[in-house]
């Protein structure tokens, strides 16, 4: 019978401590990308350990994630801020890396509640490399994203194109938090970290199974046309119809998850590797517009997905695609999954699951 | 007789809880500018607790401001990064507001511990931030450096100047904290922040009882220059004299710490008006060399420093000086004391004090 451990006593009969390379933690691993990448990160051959604080994300969705492995995975409750929980859990297990996914992700909840911002996301990750240093546990792979970039002075973007033009606080954390890890390199050449930055996560699990869950009204479009295609909602906002693009909507480079979460894969790799501080674009190199996006999952729904042209929110910029060519290059990885493929598999999660993890378990 | 209270259980006889007006908490207290800053408070009417950590300061420099002011002022030990002894302090204290100076400042320390630098400045300035919030004090002065600048693209530096090409861990605590206290103003108006970039302060009280006093090695010109003189040390470094500047030796914008103090006073006053955020250059806005602060020491001491003309120092500028206007038009405060009395002021506080606090005590 399935049980999640919650707390750090659990005993070392998990499949981590079977495997005398030790094994990887993945914090935030109940999350969207956190679960896609603890399928691809077990299908390679690794075994994984499991924290959250699951205030973002159900123990659901991990169910599901042992589900489609065939593997029980050592879950742990616990919150980064909390650093003696977490001194706890690398006392009771040998990691050999750590995958860092957890934190707060909400644009909008960042400018409204800035101070949580930071504290949970600098605050959890100072104790996560704190305890790591402390354990001797020097490799990692971070969770960063395009929001580093800010405002693009040219496109594609390139990993050599200036950071830190933030605008808002969950975006200065990204850039905070990766400036922090390059000083900790420059400081002690024993740490090996490879900071991704995420260009525009979609789709789900070919299974259908697990997917990404916002909380509430989602704040990405591609969860909030779904639900509109699956009739939660009545229509879909596009903010902007006047932008210098193709068709004048906002032009982002969508990624399929399971392409992002084998970038993960990639990136433990080139850790192994004792890589110093690599950093890499995930991303397509394709943008798509809103429409575009809007269209693709219409034609994976079989219906269309009303929409509503609306003003352009302060912010948003016109475009945003990555030159992916770094990763392809050094992690030997690209993204295979095209538009249509990310709208069919989102279309089957949702409705599979049209309340996300808390329907009644996938229909298959 | 005397006793530093070093708990949040002491009782509220002390000065603060005299004045219905409530009082000013001084973090890092007991340190270069905060003494200087707690003086200048009393002296201006304010009733003042200091907390600090003592890790860089001693508890004979508040000692010594006790006896300058002829008063009392209640003090607690406690460190930033401990939450709850901060959390328990504002329960047993009505604070109107918060002057933060506590914070870790060595740059080339910074350079080798990163994550002490993150842990200790951002992590102790969130709690701070979240424990006034929960009590709903919400005024603020913060003690930041014109070192968030980087680079100058232009002289002198004016408050609009760009921030944040910090090229070492120190320099970017100041600036990630002034960005989270900007998002913290636009997401709650019911803060008032000032926050002050300093430029190099400089000198020493006037009694001689109170003045710098670095631990080991000192990383600033000016302390160092002073122990050259009193015969600690053989000779002072001069990095690189082929800068483009008037004697080819880096040109600063030198402060008396007494300015700098009463510039508090002044930021204090301002906050008493609902400011919002507002952000004031500290500095005289006269630039001097390397050998010019040399000369000036030589001539206070009666004797030359000797010096010896060194490689430049990775990172080092030529020139960095400030344009005071705001400060003078928004704070109606200027710096006015000039080289000499900086040199002089410094020069008596060595004598008095070869070995700084661990001094005998001051011969005056």
């Amino acid at each position: 019978m399935y049980t999640v451990k919650v707390d750090t006593t659990a005993d070392e009969t998990g499949a981590c401590a079977q495997m005398s390379s030790g094994c990887v933690l993945v914090t935030g691993g109940a999350g969207f990308v956190g679960t896609h990448s603890v399928i691809e990160l077990i299908n390679a051959g690794y075994s994984v350990v499991v924290v959250d604080n699951f205030v973002n994300a159900s123990h659901e969705s991990l169910k599901r994630v042992e589900e489609i492995c065939g593997t029980k995975i050592p879950i742990f409750s616990v919150d980064l801020t909390d650093k003696q929980a977490l001194a706890d859990l690398f006392k009771k297990h040998k990691f050999t890396s750590v995958i860092h996914f957890a934190g707060l992700k909400a644009v909008g909840e960042s400018c409204e509640l800035p101070l949580l911002y930071y504290k949970v996301n600098i605050g959890g990750t100072t104790n996560l490399l704190e305890v790591m240093k402390e354990n001797n546990v020097k490799n990692l792979i971070f969770s960063s994203s395009a929001t580093v970039y800010g405002t693009p002075e040219y496109l594609p973007l390139d990993e050599n194109h200036p950071t830190g033009g933030c605008t808002n606080p969950y975006g200065k954390t990204k850039y905070f938090i990766e400036e922090i890890m390059k000083d900790l390199c420059k400081s002690d050449p024993e740490w090996n970290i490879v900071i991704l930055r995420y260009f525009n996560p979609v789709g789900a699990h070919k299974s259908g199974k697990i997917g990404e869950d916002p909380k509430g009204v989602p704040n990405n479009l591609m969860p909030y046309c779904a639900q509109v295609a699956v009739g939660k909602r009545k229509e879909i906002n596009v903010y902007g119809n006047d932008y210098d693009t193709p068709d004048g909507t906002g032009v982002r480079d969508y990624i399929h998850v399971e392409d992002l979460a084998i970038g993960h894969v990639a990136a433990q790799k080139k850790i192994e590797e004792c890589c110093g501080l690599k950093i890499y674009n995930l991303g397509t190199g394709q943008g798509y517009s809103v429409m575009d996006m809007i269209n693709a999952l219409s034609k994976a729904a079989g219906k269309p997905v009303p929409y509503k042209i609306a003003e352009r929110r302060t912010g948003d910029i016109a475009s945003c695609y990555s030159k992916p060519d770094l990763a392809a290059k050094e992690l030997g990885w690209k993204a295979t999954r095209g538009l249509d493929e990310m709208c069919e598999d989102l279309w089957r999660w949702q409705t599979m699951n049209p309340d996300g993890f808390n329907s009644n378990g996938p229909k298959s």
